[in-house]
Parts: structure tokens; C-alpha cells; sequence
């Protein structure tokens, strides 16, 4: 059960861009004026992938690990995460000098486990389809006396992805562009809410979409229904980084009233907007990141959105996906 | 012959930022925690490949193009270029009203043609080995009665690319760095030449480094030899952007006295710069590019340079030439 306390507020959000302030990248929101052109709106990218560690995870591991008391800083982090959480977490902590033991699942990316090493902190893998990872991180945390980081159910964490709706508002604002929707890749909704949190408040004529891969449309599901939905066990992408089961706690009581509605993406759709991201506007996105991108691009875009956010999240792909999503354009 | 007057100074570059503030991209300073660790220094990408077009090109276009009486604007400009020029040329000529003809090598990058036609410019084609470029455009100028948009003969064009020196000042000292030294591709040199006289005032401790393909090291054999060196015509590269024969006669006149040294680096060696750029900085970086990270990379960096910029200056490249990049590495 999560208590009101546990649930972030728009000043939350405005606290975490304090504290990652001179740390974080400032990622650009970046447009292409013939691409415009072509699509009959304009299409703003907010560019997350050239975040830290390659995706929009760094802000809010960073924002709940600099909030450690010098005691906890001492027994260390542990995270579990599919990727970007991963190496966000591994990298805030090597940051500040905590001990970092990261859960990933045995399928990741091979350069999300690479990276997440090359960052210092202890991997341990496990089978993405028959263990718990929030049963591994749990039990881990237990016996070494450490901090979980959890990858969205957490006010800090929420409040860290929020910063980039507030630099979504400023740079909007600052090219003389007021979006109309703001395309957000959603998967346990962490992002996603941070982002309807800041937006709410900055930006209230804006209506949040959360995109999600055709194959684990939880948060669709969830907000026609009215309750959280789960995906199958048996669903598969190539967007690893949007596989969670269902809608945190959390951030589904933030989402089920913020966000306007949800998309989806066909694993095809994602690869072609990585082509299109790679040819266009000269930044590397991984599936999982592209979604947003694609949901935007895809007769789903409501008709009068005539400017148009995506958040393209993170951009963490082998080369050899990367070289398929160009092959296949 | 150049008069004094054709010459652009450091006041030339912040009227030049004035002119493109509410057009162009503040391109971000990008580094990689781990990526520093590996080398043993801090490297800061200048990721200009995001700007408008895909290359920095555009700053110095529109500079050059914003400055027209409404006289020469209804006549039009033309430009000749390898292609990163052409399409800023395109683009910045679109966004004013401006039609523009654009005469390129036939053995452009295809990215490159179709982009400069997508943005409405005529494209008029020739043979990089045996025509010259500055006679066919010359000719069109003086048919149409439009005016020239050279490549990096101009003060306008050298002050806007300038611009980029003045923000990597900027964005170094809000993260807290101080460059000993900033990479610089070098083809005609206009870059060289902006970004120099802007540290030069704005941090005037930096060395300034040019990078060619070995193919094309005009520049450095002109800072050995005293006198402006040609390449032979016979010289290839991958890096199509980085062709130019000789440096410029103004570009030249600054470069002599501002840029400390030069490097080269091998296409192979280009390509691992791509490389790298899409795995670690999650960038597009085309051949060209990509030079002066390659050279930043290399063993020719000056070893007490301990904070080095590398400006990554292009990212449009066909997507062939990026996957042999990528099965590379």
C-alpha cells in the first residue's frame, strides 16, 4: 500500500532539477524543418538519449541517490532494471562513491550489461521470464543492508524524470512553440508521470500520451479499464527497455489521471523510427526510445495536435540492432 | 586578393551569435564518465552534428544569407558545396524566402542531394575531379544576377561558425572544465578560423588543433611550410566533407597565427571515431566529422592536454557508410 506521502508533487519535481542541476545534460529538443514539412506538424524531439549513460534514467537515479544519509551511502545501492536503470543507477552511484550491485536480465543488451559493469558496479543476471527481479533486489538488499533504487516506484525517482518536462516548457517556449502533445515512451510509468507532473503545472493546455510497444500495452489497457492491467508473460518486443509487467502503484495514480491516452508501436514502427531518427536528426535510438517517436509519426496522432513533443528516452542499442533498423528503412 | 577589411574579428563572432540566437541549435557539450576513465582524460563532444541540417554549416549560412538587402534576397543566392554547406545553405535560404541553386559533386552522399533538394534549393551537379566548382559557380551568380554563399571565404560565414567557440566557452565553464585544447575538423578551414578567434578572446589559454584525413593535410603541411599547401587532385577519403584543395586566403590568415599544430587521421580511424560516437555519446557523427575525435583519440593528442574538446561537426551519412563504420569496430 503507498501513502500520500509516497506519491510525488509538481514542487517535487522542481526540487530534483535543483539537485541534478550540475550534473545532468540538458539534452536539446531538436527539429527538422523538411521533416516538418513532409509531416504537416511540427515535431519537436526532445533528444534524452544523450543523457548520461544514453537515456532519461540518470535524472532520477541521481536525484534518490544524492538524498542518501553519509551511513547509507556506506552499505551501497542495489537496483534491478532491464537496462537504462541499470547503468543510471551504476553511474550516479560511482558518481557520489557508493557501492553499486545491479540485477539485469540475462537477455540484455549486451552493451547495457557492458556499460552497467564499466560503471563499477556488481552485475548479477537473472532469467527475465521465470524469476522475480524485485524478489532478487529485495532479498539482496536484506542481506547486504543496502538502499534499493527501485527504477520508478519512488518519489525521487518520479520527480527526477519530471525535470525534463520543465526543460521541455522553457525550450518550447524559448523557439516560440507551445505543444500540443507531448508523445512519452511508458512502461512501469515512471517517466511518464514525472513528465504529466511538471507539464500539469507548465504547461496545462499540453495533453501527456503515453506510447507503449503493441506488445505490452498495460498502461492502454489500464487507463480504458480503469484499473491496472498486466501484459502477458508471453509478450515479446524488441523494446527491452518497456517490458514492465504492469503500471507501478505509484505512478498509475499519478498517470490515471494525467495522462490524456495511450498509443502503441509495432516492433516495425519502432525500427522505422529509428532509421528516420538516425537519418534526420543525427541521434542514435534504441527501441524502447523510439516508440514515442513512432506513436507520433503513426495515423494514432490525434489531428489537431499540430505541435507535437516526442521524448525519445534512451538510445542504449548494439550495433547490430541499430544496423537492422537501417537495413529494414 | 583579400583586403583587411574582408577579415572577420572576435566582435564579427558575437554578432554573428546575436543574428542566429532564435534559429539555431545550442548544440550540446557531451562527455561519458566511463569513456574518461578508459582514456585518462576528460573529452568534451561538441555535438554539432545536431544542429539545423545536420552540420554547423548552417550557422555560418544563415549569417551570411540574414544579412542580404531584400533586393538581393528576391534574386537569390547560389552555393557550391561538397554538401553540408549545401543543405545549410537550402535551409537557411528557405527559412527567409530566399530561392537558391546549389551546385554539388556528382559523387555527393546521397543524404546529402536528396536533403538539399528537400529543402526546396535547385541542385545543379558536376565533376569533383575534373570541373571547378567556384567557376560553375560563379557563372550561375553572375546568369541570375544572385549572389554567392561561399563555403568559408566570407566574414559572415566565419563568424557564424565562430559561434560554436563562443558556446563551448560558455558550457565548459558551467560544468567546470577548462579546455587545454579543442580538435577542429579542417577542410577550407572556416571553422578552424571561427572557433579560433573566439577562444582566442574567450579562452585564450586553449590550443586550437586542426584535423584533416591524412588524404587532404593541406592545412598541416601549410602550418609547416609557412604558405598555403594544395592536396593532390588524386587524394581520396572517405571524410567527402573534408575535401577542400587549399585552405582558404582568409580562412588562412587566421589559422597561421591562431591554431597551435595539426593532425590527421586514416578513414579507418575516421570510422572508429563513428564508432565509438554511436556507442558511448549516442551520436551520428559522418566520416568527416569525425576526424577531429579520431585525432583526440589518437596518440598525436599533446599528453598535458588533460581536458580536450573534440567538435563532432557533421553527422550526414548515408547509411551504408554508417553500418561499415559500425561492422568495423
Amino acid at each position: 500500500m503507498i501513502s500520500p506521502s509516497d506519491i510525488p508533487a509538481y514542487d517535487d519535481v522542481e526540487d530534483a532539477a535543483r539537485q541534478i542541476a550540475t550534473v545532468a545534460v540538458v539534452t536539446p529538443l531538436i527539429e527538422n524543418l523538411a521533416l516538418n514539412e513532409r509531416l504537416g506538424f511540427r515535431l519537436l524531439v526532445k533528444a534524452e538519449c544523450l543523457q548520461r549513460t544514453g537515456s532519461f534514467k540518470f535524472r532520477g537515479a541521481y536525484n534518490r541517490i544524492s538524498r542518501l544519509t553519509p551511513e547509507e551511502r556506506k552499505r551501497g545501492v542495489v537496483a534491478y532494471s532491464s537496462g537504462n536503470h541499470a547503468q543510471a543507477t551504476a553511474y550516479a552511484a560511482k558518481m557520489m562513491g557508493v557501492p553499486a550491485v545491479i540485477v539485469m536480465p540475462a537477455d540484455s543488451p549486451a552493451i547495457k550489461v557492458a556499460n552497467t559493469r564499466s560503471y563499477g558496479a556488481e552485475v548479477i543476471q537473472y532469467d527475465r521470464y521465470t524469476e522475480s527481479r524485485e524478489a532478487i533486489g529485495k532479498r539482496i538488499a536484506e542481506e547486504r543492508g543496502s538502499v534499493l533504487v527501485p527504477p520508478f516506484e519512488n518519489k525521487y525517482i518520479i520527480a527526477g524524470q519530471g525535470t525534463i518536462g520543465l526543460e521541455i516548457a522553457e525550450q518550447a517556449k524559448a523557439i516560440g512553440a507551445a505543444p500540443d502533445a507531448v508523445f512519452v515512451n511508458c512502461s512501469g510509468g515512471g517517466l511518464t508521470a514525472g513528465i504529466a507532473l511538471a507539464l500539469a503545472k507548465r504547461s496545462p493546455a499540453t495533453a501527456i500520451y503515453a506510447c507503449e510497444p503493441a506488445a505490452c500495452d498495460d498502461t492502454g489497457r489500464s487507463l480504458r479499464s480503469g484499473k491496472r492491467e498486466r501484459n502477458s508473460p508471453d509478450a515479446r518486443t524488441i523494446c527491452d527497455a518497456l517490458m514492465t509487467e504492469t503500471p507501478g502503484e505509484i505512478t498509475w495514480s499519478i498517470n490515471s489521471k494525467l495522462v490524456k491516452n495511450a498509443f502503441v508501436a509495432t516492433d516495425d514502427e519502432a525500427r522505422a523510427a529509428m532509421a528516420l531518427a538516425f537519418r534526420e536528426l543525427k541521434i542514435v535510438v534504441e527501441p524502447g526510445g523510439a516508440v514515442s517517436l513512432a506513436c507520433a509519426l503513426s495515423q494514432q496522432r490525434p489531428a489537431e495536435a499540430k505541435t507535437v513533443v516526442a521524448v525519445c528516452s534512451g538510445g542504449n542499442v548494439d550495433a547490430a540492432m541499430f544496423q537492422s533498423a537501417l537495413a529494414a528503412a
